[in-house]
């Protein structure tokens, strides 16, 4: 379809994000299934600032239409549709495991203390672009790494805890011990009066990540979690410093990568950077992670990119999850981190 | 601990295979969880020969008893778990859909014809060093690619059918078309009287896959499947003629890679080979594919390795799904293969 290759083309020119005809198909079949700027971000699978500009162009076509806030395929976009062989999405996710391919029934205990908990924390700040997941979302983490033989009797380090995983990590009484190094000294406080008040000996500490790790960390732990941010350089260094604090070969990392804020292009690269590192991946699960809507979305850029200004209603910010181990010959990043890595032409929540 | 690394360092000397003081914690964890060997190789998710060396070893240090055809930990073994801190295995897999994040719900219909049909499949032969998976797996497979958009209204092709992959397709009504490739005479003549006796127009030929592929599949296809044989070089080849197969950028692939035969080290080689054809790795999910076991097991090199002689009683062979996508610059492999590139020191089941 010549019009798919166009749109694509003007769009990659307009935003600096690789697009292929494939990305229009995706948009068009998000249109199809919701009329929701989130939801169709969520589910076309590409990044923030393409679909926006996709639709504006699909909508410069006579393609689509914006109504309100809704997004809606007019009579020639359906007739695209048809002769393009574009259907709407259809789902056979897990009604279970919401696709996560682990349930946390065995957990239950930690999980309520957890849910209590995590009531009073800090709310998510942009100054150190947070965002956090569900509180599901956390423990489905632990169930996922004691699967792997990651968490009993090892000792794990978070590298940045907005989502309060050194806390689920010690309820579930697992781990031999966890550390977490974190910038935002209200996070750390508060991990600190939950660890004083469950008893969970949480080893808490104030750390700016873009300096080096603490001596006594690096090469001390056998798992890491992290959640960097989205640009090749950002993962190369914050994934970087977690394979630093691991002991040996075949230990594991945990980290998120998102399509709301990555073409496959960069997540190609991502992947490349983590082979070159010493690391495989073992896992990737799709939407695994699914980010609580934080109060901050109107100071950020995708904001300013949508065609229709419409607050987000249900969860639209999902990441796969990575699961990595080390093999012979891995070598982590442990050298200060200078100037900006945290935004690239795809990113849009910073 | 200083056994651990001595037993690692023998059983890589023994096997040629990766081997680390980690492996042998998963062997005991293993142990300490199942005492079926086959149970123990499928839990300890390293590679068959490496296990039953490892068991091995462990036998001759007095640490593992070989008692009838029962793989038990002795005291003094008991006494190192607990030093090592190396506990039994735990499981949080989802009940629901073992762990695939998909259900077949919505493809019930097409399902319970399946079921009735490949109860008159042909059966696997050594020769062709076939294996199959459950009609379950089949379907979840067919559920997980129309959840990633990449059956409706496409084209696809299977490239060899152990699995009947392309019965499942066509029964489900959504691709656009269906082409298998498959040298077993006998599977091609299945597949075609059940696309007669049922209307599925499936084009289904005989075609050795060393051989470059039939000129009209060459940049045909939206969608491939298949289940390379688990070398670099056989994941290089056949893996490479599915992405020859596909039309463009954006386009998927799906093949199951195990870690019964494949060290992660191997893992990681095969992973920068997928890279370098110009794809990116979408989905890792682990033991989503289950293979029926077959009845050829004693002639194969895994039976000669196996520390006590047991027939395999439930599931023990296992496979990580993989979904790849094509981006810029990608490149298939179409030219004849040759030479043996299915076996290494690490297969066992050739």
């Amino acid at each position: 379809m010549e019009i798919l290759e166009q749109i694509a083309r003007e769009a990659e020119k307009n935003t600096q994000v690789p697009a292929y005809p494939r990305s229009v198909e995706k948009v068009i079949a998000a249109v199809m299934s919701s009329s929701d700027f989130w939801k169709i971000v969520d589910l076309s699978d590409e990044p923030l600032p393409l679909v926006a500009e996709i639709l504006k162009l699909l909508n410069k076509h006579d393609l689509v239409a914006f109504e309100g806030d809704q997004i809606l395929l007019t009579e020639a976009g359906a007739e695209l549709a048809r002769k393009a062989k574009i259907e709407a999405f259809a789902s056979h996710v897990c009604p279970r495991c919401k696709g996560r391919g682990v349930v946390i029934d065995n957990l239950r205990e930690a999980y309520e203390k957890f849910l209590k908990i995590q009531e009073e924390r800090p709310p998510a700040i942009h100054q150190f672009d947070q965002g956090y997941v569900t509180p599901e979302n956390t423990f489905a983490r632990v169930a996922l790494a004691d699967s792997r033989g990651d968490l009993r009797g090892k000792k794990v380090v978070v590298l940045g805890d907005d989502d309060l995983m050194s806390i689920a990590l010690a309820l579930s009484g697992l781990p031999a011990k966890v550390t977490i190094l974190e910038i935002d000294e209200r996070l750390v406080n508060f991990i600190k009066e939950v660890s004083d008040k469950y008893n969970l000996g949480i080893d808490a500490r104030v750390h700016d990540l873009r300096q080096p790790l603490p001596e006594d960390v690096v090469g001390a732990y056998d798992t890491f979690f992290t959640d960097p941010p989205e640009t090749v350089e950002a993962i190369k260094a914050f994934v970087g410093r977690g394979v630093a604090t691991l002991k040996a070969e075949r230990c594991a990392g945990y980290f998120g990568v998102t399509r709301r804020e990555s073409s496959l292009d960069k997540w190609r690269k991502i992947q490349k950077v983590l082979l070159d590192m010493g690391l495989v991946i073992t896992d990737l699960i799709h939407n695994f992670n699914e980010y609580v809507n934080w109060d901050y979305y109107e100071e950020m850029r995708g904001w300013q990119l949508t065609p229709v200004k419409k607050a987000p209603e249900d969860i639209w910010y999902r990441s796969t999850q990575f699961r990595v181990e080390t093999v012979r010959g891995f070598k982590g990043f442990n050298e200060p981190i200078v100037g900006d890595i945290y935004n690239d032409a795809e990113s849009s929540t910073t």
